[in-house]
């Protein structure tokens, strides 16, 4: 595989801006738990774990993207050394279930219901990512076909989950924070749809230099919205809910006020 | 292309002395947010994300101007691996849109006022440099004009904004405040002319090695100016507005105290 100087770039930078987003991103949650109430708190500290873990899987991407290419004659030409898409896997298979559990988290859900939320989005997450991985290593049309769509039904289990279940619990919830939790289950749905179309994008039969293109800045690009960016919707909600319980906390204070002055 | 000794190291130092800068600048906005009130925070807060952001762009520059030259013959000759300028791209495309939102929540905005000020000025500045890119790749006269002068016109719109929408709401602010945030503009302004001047040098018909010295420079300096330099302005009107609220503060504690006292 010949990558031409452009394309390794481009491929190269995107990685690069997604691992400096993520250390970004952990800086910005870390600081900024402060402004979350204790209740909340574990939405936003969680954020940080995900992003700072995206971090590390990142910087051995780039690494082994770096280690799998050589400049010669004008172009990036396969080493030989393997690029390890492992990596990305090992990276879904931990941040994946912490991006849902945030959501259910930042809406101080607790007890037995939330508890069973967390654990059957973990659970139908972790099984998604499982089962993508045989068709990228065996990496044949069919295998890729049979495996990927195989990832589909966890996923659609996790929509339905989010969508019917969790929107009921949406009911109890003020306008702005219902609105949104919608946005974030949008975005989960929207950037979560860009990890399919680059796993497919190899059945296109593009040439191999853009395919590889291709699917590294998709891949990049929809981890910079699935995590940095989903995780600024859950300080919004975290933040909502607390000044929400600010405000009711002033209102008990004016009544005992009041009712000391009777 | 061959570079004299003298100018190589001029550019080497250049890089190095702003990435200490941003690692510098990234420990003064970290510690010192506890001078803010958590009100203003946010902007302190992301002071420190941008450099920090910058500080791990620049050792990654660093590392590629040091793999794109070999020292041979009292000289630094092109190694023929391509120097990656995409990186300081994918620093702006982050760090860009994130230093005008800095300026909106040091003065304390907030709500769907604030929300379209960043919005807006965050998909101006993506675009300016996103639209700058290509000229630098495609790197001809005409493309450079083309795409660099396309720039301008989100250039534009950002100053716009910022002399004019967010001028008004500065009339809300003290005197103190109000100039602050004048200087900080200008800052933007002055030092973000110092972007296409770089971006234009290729132009002028210099020799190849003297081009890039002067690129390179001209970059590390206008990134230590727009980043850590900005962020200092940026840190000073978070202050003033603590110690406005705080001078508010005591004198609401006052009028208790003398009621107190009839």
């Amino acid at each position: 595989v010949i990558i031409p100087t452009g394309q390794y770039q481009l491929v190269t930078a995107a990685m690069a801006m997604t691992l400096a987003a993520m250390g970004g991103s952990f800086v910005f949650f870390v600081l900024m738990r402060e402004k979350v109430a204790l209740r909340y708190r574990s939405s936003i500290v969680i954020a940080a774990v995900v992003v700072g873990i995206a971090a590390f899987h990142y910087s051995r991407v780039l690494a082994s993207w770096a280690d799998a290419f050589q400049f010669r004659d004008g172009a990036y030409v396969a080493s030989g050394a393997p690029f390890f898409e492992a990596y990305r896997y090992a990276d879904w298979l931990v941040t994946v279930p912490l991006l849902l559990a945030q959501l259910v988290l930042a809406l101080g859900m607790t007890g037995p219901k939330a508890r069973s939320l967390i654990v059957r989005l973990s659970v139908a997450a972790a099984a998604m990512i499982a089962l993508g991985y045989p068709g990228e290593v065996i990496n044949t049309t069919s295998s890729r076909l049979i495996w990927g769509l195989a990832g589909c039904v966890p996923f659609a289990y996790i929509l339905y989950v989010l969508w019917v279940e969790l929107g009921r619990s949406l009911l109890d919830q003020t306008r702005e924070v219902a609105l949104t939790v919608s946005y974030a289950r949008w975005m989960l749905l929207l950037t979560w749809t860009i990890y399919p179309v680059s796993y497919f994008v190899p059945l296109l039969g593009l040439d191999p230099a853009t395919t590889e293109a291709v699917r590294q800045v998709g891949y990049s690009l929809a981890d910079l919205v699935a995590k940095p960016g989903y995780g600024l919707l859950i300080y919004r909600i975290a933040r909502l809910k607390t000044e929400a319980d600010e405000a009711e906390l002033t209102s008990v204070g004016d009544d005992v006020r009041r009712l000391a002055h009777v």
